[in-house]
């Protein structure tokens, strides 16, 4: 049976909460989830968590206009999804892998290879600014629409909620 | 520190997990997560994890229109989420409570007075159709939008995805 591919999207919270929440969902069926998160590097929850098979590729500053090491590791995060998916874990979470792209860190097409190798995999696909030709793949899209956030009213970020 | 109050709301697929990761995270920083779940009872992923502290309060059975067993568990679980606030964890999730409210199984009011006496207890509501008053209370709300699922497409829920 084909792998299913999800998109989560949208300027809200809950994008990549949502991908790990569907890590521990399959994990607690047995079966393996593997993160591999694009842009990111740091002490989150998530990472810090000893249950999650998660991998970073990213550097732990915000990266505003990308430069030579940013072009690098997501072409490494890339590389290694691409190992990952070889041994065919059940699902393979790309986060902030639609950011890679609108930022022109990886190629579209590039990614959409990737998936189109899926098999059995099931993919999701996190962050801002899904290009369309992701939506037009997916099986599953969710646009998280921002209705209210804490920041919009100065409130600071608070480990364990945020990260 | 007050607790923040989300809201993850809408018609898309997300909602439930989001939570989920959210309670990751916390625990990755060493936080206590409690999950309650509204309207559901069965060996869902999040479930069957041995890393989750979740408690289910509802029938196998999907509930359209509810009967007096369904009032008796919506209550018992409110009951219960009053309990646990009392020991004051990082994070309570009330899964699926936007939709009690909505059927009519608890009060708006019941759980507002709950949320309010939260102290340093950060707090998420799931659920479709999250009545005003939530999105009025809360810090941060997000609506999943669906933009496309597999079930529109005659696909059928998929263990370790779907539940």
């Amino acid at each position: 049976m084909k792998g299913l591919v999800y998109v989560y999207t949208g300027n809200g919270k809950g994008k990549t909460t949502a991908a790990i929440g569907s890590a521990i969902r399959a994990m607690g069926h047995g079966k393996r989830a593997v993160i591999i998160q694009f842009l990111k590097k740091g002490e989150y929850g998530e990472k810090k968590s000893s249950f999650l098979e998660i991998y970073q590729f990213g550097r732990e500053q915000f990266v505003v206009k990308p430069t030579e090491i940013d072009y690098k590791l997501a072409e490494e995060a890339l590389k290694f999804a691409a190992d990952i998916l070889k041994q065919r874990p059940f699902l393979l979470v790309l986060d902030e892998v639609n950011v890679a792209v609108s930022m022109g860190l990886i190629g579209v097409d590039d990614v959409i290879e990737l998936v189109k190798n899926r098999d059995e995999t099931n993919i999701i696909l996190t962050g801002r600014n899904a290009p369309h030709e992701f939506i037009e793949l997916a099986d599953l899209v969710t646009d998280m629409r921002k209705i209210k956030h804490p920041f919009d009213g100065g409130t600071e970020a608070r480990e364990g909620l945020e990260y």
